[in-house]
């Protein structure tokens, strides 16, 4: 479940609260979908809690201005857009943007290799965390990759995903119920045997799967969060973060457009040309007609160039 | 001159704007100053140009909560003192304030070194710099302390003080003189000669002095800026600086008062007291009569314990 | 099993090797140990894999010196004990340390938060995690404590503890079967059924449990490391990673047992006094006979102060 | 002056003293240059004062090793190759090196904006400042660049040049005369006027230009590093810091060899592609004519693509 209904209410009242007058900078398509759980994976979630700054405010400090700083549009435009071409980071650190996210254990852990970031986990030392398992969709049920060994390869049968996704639900269940039996407690809180004392949450949790939910707060500026989702939408990214980088682009795009317009040409869609591989460039287009072997370059990266290249 | 007619008008226009809807937090004594400049120095100022939280995201992020996360205010009150009594720093990185700073370059070499910021500072490379020095207070001209290696000692006579700020009012014209002749331009960017070329902005401005004044946006968060408060409005730190630290401090009340008051108990009035102090204290509140000599502490320890303890 | 066959051969190598000449700066009592797997909990280890800089080190960079900077030794150590009374921070960044620790993944991701440092960890998506689990000592195994909602209370009965380690035990295992059926191999690497392919190892590891042991290279300055040891020694964080700061803080001291000794006293033995709690002992001090009602303390800081002072 | 006399000696001492055993990765090629003062610019200089780990502690940590973690210097090489290829940088963050550098302040405030390393800092609150200035040499006195706002143009003829360094060295002197008058005290620190007290040294030192050297202990690890060389070698960074990039690339390059060559290969040689001039290039390939007009790009976008790939 992904919100139960004392969250979805506490989420409502947020929403439908009076806003507030501000002097600062607003984002209009941000504050749309401000609280609201956009879903990801099967309990996941990311939500917007806050959030500081908009596109003018990379222009304003970039500009050290007094006063807006901005000019016409397209002036503002071409700044960004040069300023992320040349790689100047510090103005898209002057954003800044606030979440709540819902994620498996095993995508926290790759998340938290981020560490230019503020974090806030809900504790399972001090709280029972929900029986809620991260079960991957039949299609995402995949067999190891042979040519790259920390990758998927092609989907299973659709029987044997099934089988697959039943193994992985038997054994998390399991996992619950001894958990349950440690804390001698039941989803609810009551006691399962009134006689015995249960142990401490920190030492019960351990039995739980890494497939597990667990949420936190979690704070960073544009640019780390670019660099997020440069890693994370990378088809080497494992699929579950992948999903999550996605809708985080989308956050993105509602919240700084021009900058988001820019990330994706300068980044996303964009490709580092090695000093070797500009030099066969450079043969190519003189007209050279260059093969793998006299190219200097291993067959790994040659291949990668001409995928890039799509010659 | 603090501000120019332009940087005022652009200011004001800011400030005049119709103030815009939104339902993150507001934080509205912080609101009140937005944009103004909080005059520090005789031409610095502190301005807060953007901010992200209030008290209640503190107890939020701590929570990690739905909705407000917020109880009784009492509630809330004893939450943020605990968490500032037992230095859980994580709920208080999770608010952000952005500050535009106009402040001398002696003063900007020690500020940066405060590394868990953003920072984008005009660049002299890029522009020329304003005519503009610090001249400290008559008051403020102090001679060499004895007994601090790294401090100041008792103020001048006026007579001397006097004569200190011309020379250092001298000696800094004279540099800005010799600016503008590397420059060939006069302040308002007209070349002195016509006939030669100016020497490149990036070279030409080493020979300003270190009470020139730079400005830079500044941002962080609500712990690291603690943290700056703290450090810089300690005694040890130069007066200079601690002009800026009162002023942040005063902006920090203005936007997170609970959290300010904690922060009054449990860091600025609190001492730490090391492991040998804490053994003579139980010594003494047994009634021993305990000197510098049996204490085993040395004595400018002891003097920092006895005066701290106001016996 | 801390280390297979291999391991150890691997590290035997290591430390048998001839030594190589180096004018850097040695700390011998911790070349002493360097590379050997220092035991802790069941299956765990630190070990360490490299270091830079010594004592001499903070005293060198606190100096900014050409040669070595030190003086008498009794000069060099009051400067280390002046910087760490006055948290002068950053001559202690100077020294460097790269730990190889092999630990349950719910210690890991408490130890993670430490965001200043570099981290390399074996990689569960490459590669085939090892049946090893963390199983509690039978006096570790506590029930919730009642007073403090994070931690654990008394240890269980020895039959109830033994019940609960055979539980942790059965579930560990039922996961670990369930990991192999996934991936379709026994604990060699050899398919359990050659007529169907495995599971890819990202999506299988996902039953394991928060016990599984991982490992990690993990490299912090000596500033960033005793923050660790002093949070991570303290009586509020869990047993299992107490158990790792203890190893840590024998090996700082070790390596710069003037820095640890100063550590020792101005912070592990050391107590921050709050502004009301200094105000109070100075009436104390005074001869006054204070109590709960009239100091303004809350009842739990009233106990903590009591506590702390031994009255 | 680079060095005085006492500095030479105890730089020296240190290097002709007996070399210690140890276990630790030795890199030789760094050892023979350890403690020495690289010459940069008029005064400053770079020296390594220690460092940690190799190229095979970068593979090490890669493959969390147990033991050496290398193997045939072609796998290393290959694995170095790819991990900075793919940006793998956490294993280049497990390399550490200290440098002690004097440098003018203006270099100093660019350098600092490099926050992932710790700062020492020779103390002018706390010393006399020697009287050093930075004078460049003839031949880089240069006109501000007419086509690129921050940078220098063409070197000013010789007769003009020597005019602006005349003012620049008879501007700085003016300053140091004013510093000691302030601070009441010759070069060797004796009262000028035994009759009046000087000013603090904190205060005193306002007057001294950007030009003036500075000193500081400086670590960070390789990952940083490399960032810092290939940031501050562009050619858009200003030539006095490039000067010490330029001697950093080369301690890199003894120190790491198999790292500088890819680094060489994929950062200092390589080129960021973007989507839309990936497109043109697809296109150019394909035999199609493609101009200015209708590329798509920005003129200034088209003109740099045409001059990265030569054509």
């Amino acid at each position: 479940m992904r919100l139960n209904e004392r969250q979805s209410a506490e989420i409502e009242e947020l929403r439908q609260a009076q806003p507030t007058a501000t002097r600062r900078p607003v984002a209009p398509a941000l504050e749309e979908i401000l609280f609201q759980a956009l879903p990801v994976l099967d309990h996941g979630f990311v939500r917007v809690v806050d959030y500081m700054g908009d596109d003018a405010a990379v222009v304003q400090a970039a500009r050290v201005s007094y006063g807006k700083g901005t000019r016409k549009v397209s002036d503002d435009r071409g700044l960004i857009r040069y300023l992320m071409r040349h790689r100047h980071t510090s103005p898209f650190e002057m954003c800044e943007i606030k979440l709540h996210v819902k994620l498996p254990i095993f995508i926290a852990r790759q998340w938290i290799r981020h560490r230019t970031a503020a974090v806030n986990e809900y504790s399972a030392r001090y709280s029972v965390l929900d029986d809620e398992l991260y079960l991957p969709e039949p299609e995402g049920v995949a067999a190891q990759a042979v040519n790259n060994r920390q990758g998927r390869g092609g989907a299973l049968d659709p029987d044997a995903a099934e089988a697959v996704r039943q193994a992985i639900r038997d054994s998390g269940e399991a996992a619950f119920r001894c958990y349950h039996e440690l804390l001698n407690a039941d989803a609810e809180g009551q006691p399962l045997d009134p006689e015995r004392s249960g142990v401490a949450r920190e030492l019960a949790r351990v039995v739980l799967p890494l497939s597990t939910y667990t949420q936190w707060y979690w704070k960073t500026d544009l640019h780390n969060l670019l660099h997020f989702v440069a890693l994370r939408l990378d088809p080497h990214a494992q699929a579950e973060i992948r999903a999550y980088a996605q809708v985080i682009a989308e956050i993105v795009q509602r919240w700084v457009p021009i900058t988001f317009e820019a990330f994706t040409d300068y980044r996303l869609n964009a490709m580092e040309l090695s000093g070797p591989a500009l030099a066969i460039l450079r043969r190519m287009l003189g007209g050279e007609k260059v093969t793998v072997e006299d190219s200097g370059l291993s067959p790994r990266e040659w291949r990668e160039l001409m995928d890039a290249l799509a010659v």
